[in-house]
């Protein structure tokens, strides 16, 4: 009977198709998601200066959590690694699903791992197997669900992590079932925590109730299987309706196609096609000192992204348009140094405020996120003494159609941990995570990803 | 700017509510919900067999785990103290939030007395403070939630605990306005989990949630303190309309009035007055051996609770309204020897089921929870050869208008106790639950509760 619900079936697609589909390029490109994640992971432990408020004694500490020099419980390293991976909100997302992935899923392989010795190919083929789960269950419902206003990165990423941790610890797939379904009991989410702590702490919360929900199927708790149908599960009560299931006859992972996106700023994604638009005009010419106005048009749902107008601190710049926008005209672009809270409330950012205009446009395109083009297109144009300078940017560099190369992604890596510790530990540990995809003992190799 | 928040204005308002209007018989009745939370703890905790799952090396113990010999850390103990709470769903209720309160913010506070000494004045009114937050949000959206399918212990119960914690470690009014929202930003909870050890989970996960929120936002963390209104926050996601505010001038505290119910058999409440009803029939003299048929009347939301017409095990049953009726009818009663698995899928039990017809009927009333009074009813009409017996319960033992006697709780505790451990420690530990209400160190006191 349990064989015959959705959840069920979830988990039985997508570890077939992985065991199926994936190969040595899928594994290349789950490692740039892990390099990708871990440099976020950095530059998070030290920009996390205040004190966490739940702690634990180190003597407890079997699992690493990076950057940090001592280790930490499984579950709280879950929860710790989550939120640094998250707190700049700097890290993967996956369009299909709506969601940063990595960022949940990874975290809670480090803890997995910190119990039970694994190789590089058990480690990727987890990954890949909570990618794929976090694809498939968000072709049932990420859309709807961000749309509405939830927070898709911790309501799929607890079970995709539930998923990957059970891949990594070799359970059963009736137990993986258990373990997703007390995950997506306990999952939640709501983007109303967008521009507050919220955000990154949700995203640890979501990576141990990942780990944990592994561990207690694993002991005999039973998920709750039926959840996915049941008119008082997540979906129902989210108003999507699950007649329509995913797309079980794609031909590729969803780690390969469309693959995450990453980002070259650390504010919301919705911002960066306006961002690379703004950044192009200065390149062709046009000096901040003539600019009289810019008018930004982007569509409704960039707009439902970013509602911060005036904003106040990091959180809330993250999800502010005049922010990048200002902060382009500025400075040039939006890096690390520009998510300061002395810059953020600077008169000479301010300054810039007045001069902004953001048009709701709805003849600015939105992409298909199931071919893995986001829907943050922008129109910007610029008016000078000179005349109208307009450019219009459809995929921001670091979208599936205008990706970063493998390049592009170690100079991300190295600037974010540089920037927190030294290019020495910025080198040595790019280095150590490329040799991951050879490794025969992931934990091994993870435990010098400290300082 | 955050203290126009609703958020803020809830926590003000509990806050100052029980200030004002706290006195003796409050924290006596405090005092009965904590006794009956703890028994609950006790059994729980010798019933939970499996292995937890998830472990944390015994030498890290600060914080009591009642009814087990070594503590746990604090985020650890909420956790098992509110899954052991919980453990049966036996648990009390306030109706004005559908919600059991004190399996939730007992064990947050249990957690939080391990890192700061006070005395049972400061922890009773913590305890107050707890449920009446959760009584002023459950005006707001309780009945909407519960009956849309949402699960509002572990929603509203977050949120309270965290506040409860709050107030018990002093933090300041701005703070704990950013722990409930924290705690709301990390609420979950769905229906769907009734019937699975997703529910139970739940609570211990609710309880240590409000509790790490606690921490985290005097750390500095903030929450989004405009969650509440946000259209992208839980009550506009789950299409509450938050124009109506909770009734402020209410004059009496909601631990007060209605305060919470209790139960007498660990089942859902649903099942109670159907369960009154038909041991009261064979108190009149009808005997098993003549029943020909039962016909249980009772309304819409009875049937939606109780979904499971063939219960296959513990979890089960207890949300099964023909396990109730057949169980009454071979045992007598519906107990903890009752809720095994070789009884539930009994012979004996079976046959009852072709006999037992539930009808839903409009007209057995619904009451108005705001009052304490549940929607429970049940009108149960059992034929014999003899003719037709009919009894109508319109509030079964245990609601607040047909109440449990002290006595009547701490018999409960006793039995409780006892099945698992013996008469002594269960005597013992109730003469000493009886003194906490004089205690100089709460910690101290609760400390004994072990084994």
């Amino acid at each position: 009977m349990a064989h015959s619900t959705l959840c069920y079936e979830l988990v039985h697609q997508a570890r077939q198709r992985v065991s199926r589909l994936q190969n040595a390029s899928s594994r290349q490109r789950a490692l740039n998601s892990i390099i990708d994640a871990v440099g976020c992971m950095f530059i998070g432990a030290a920009s996390a200066t205040k004190p966490f408020g739940l702690t634990e004694p180190s003597n407890n500490g079997i699992a690493v959590v990076i950057g940090r020099s001592t280790r930490a419980g499984p579950s709280h390293a879950a929860l710790l690694n989550g939120y640094h991976a998250h707190f700049l909100d700097f890290d993967d997302s996956l369009y299909p699903a709506q969601s940063h992935p990595t960022a949940v899923i990874l975290p809670a392989l480090l803890a997995a791992v910190s119990i039970k010795e694994v190789d590089a190919g058990v480690f990727f083929d987890a990954l890949a197997v909570g990618f794929e789960f976090q694809g498939l269950l968000g072709e049932l419902c990420a859309q709807r669900f961000y749309d509405d206003g939830w927070w898709t990165t911790a309501l799929l990423g607890a079970p995709a992590a539930a998923l990957a941790v059970a891949h990594v610890l070799g359970y059963t797939a009736e137990v993986s079932a258990h373990a997703t379904a007390l995950a997506i009991a306990s999952s939640f989410g709501m983007k109303g925590c967008f521009g507050s702590s919220a955000k990154a702490l949700g995203v640890g919360l979501s990576a141990r109730a990942g780990f944990e929900a592994a561990l207690l199927a694993q002991s005999g708790h039973t998920g709750p299987l039926g959840i996915l149908e049941d008119a008082r599960g997540p979906l129902a009560l989210r108003n999507v309706n699950v007649a329509s299931g995913p797309d079980y006859g794609r031909d590729s992972l969803f780690l390969d196609a469309p693959g995450p996106t990453y980002k070259l700023y650390p504010v919301c994604t919705a911002a960066h096609a306006t961002i690379d638009a703004l950044r192009q005009i200065r390149e062709d010419g046009v000096t901040p000192e003539e600019v009289e106005n810019i008018t930004v048009r982007v569509n409704k749902y960039v707009v439902s992204c970013l509602t911060f107008a005036r904003p106040n601190n990091r959180e809330e710049a993250q999800f502010s348009l005049p922010f990048s926008v200002a902060s382009v005209m500025a400075r040039g672009t939006v890096g690390l140094a520009e998510l300061d809270g002395d810059f953020i409330n600077s008169e000479q950012l301010r300054r810039w405020f007045s001069k902004i205009s953001i048009v709701e446009d709805p003849s600015v395109g939105i992409g298909s996120t199931s071919e893995g083009s986001g829907q943050e297109a922008a129109v910007v144009e610029v008016y000078t003494p000179r005349g109208r300078h307009e450019k219009r940017v459809d995929h921001a560099k670091g979208q599936t159609l205008n990706p970063l190369s493998p390049q592009d992604l170690e100079e991300k890596y190295l600037s974010l941990v540089s920037a927190a510790f030294s290019s020495d530990v910025a080198k040595d540990t790019l280095t150590t995570l490329k040799c991951l995809i050879d490794s025969t003992n992931v934990e091994k190799t993870l435990g010098t990803l400290v300082v």
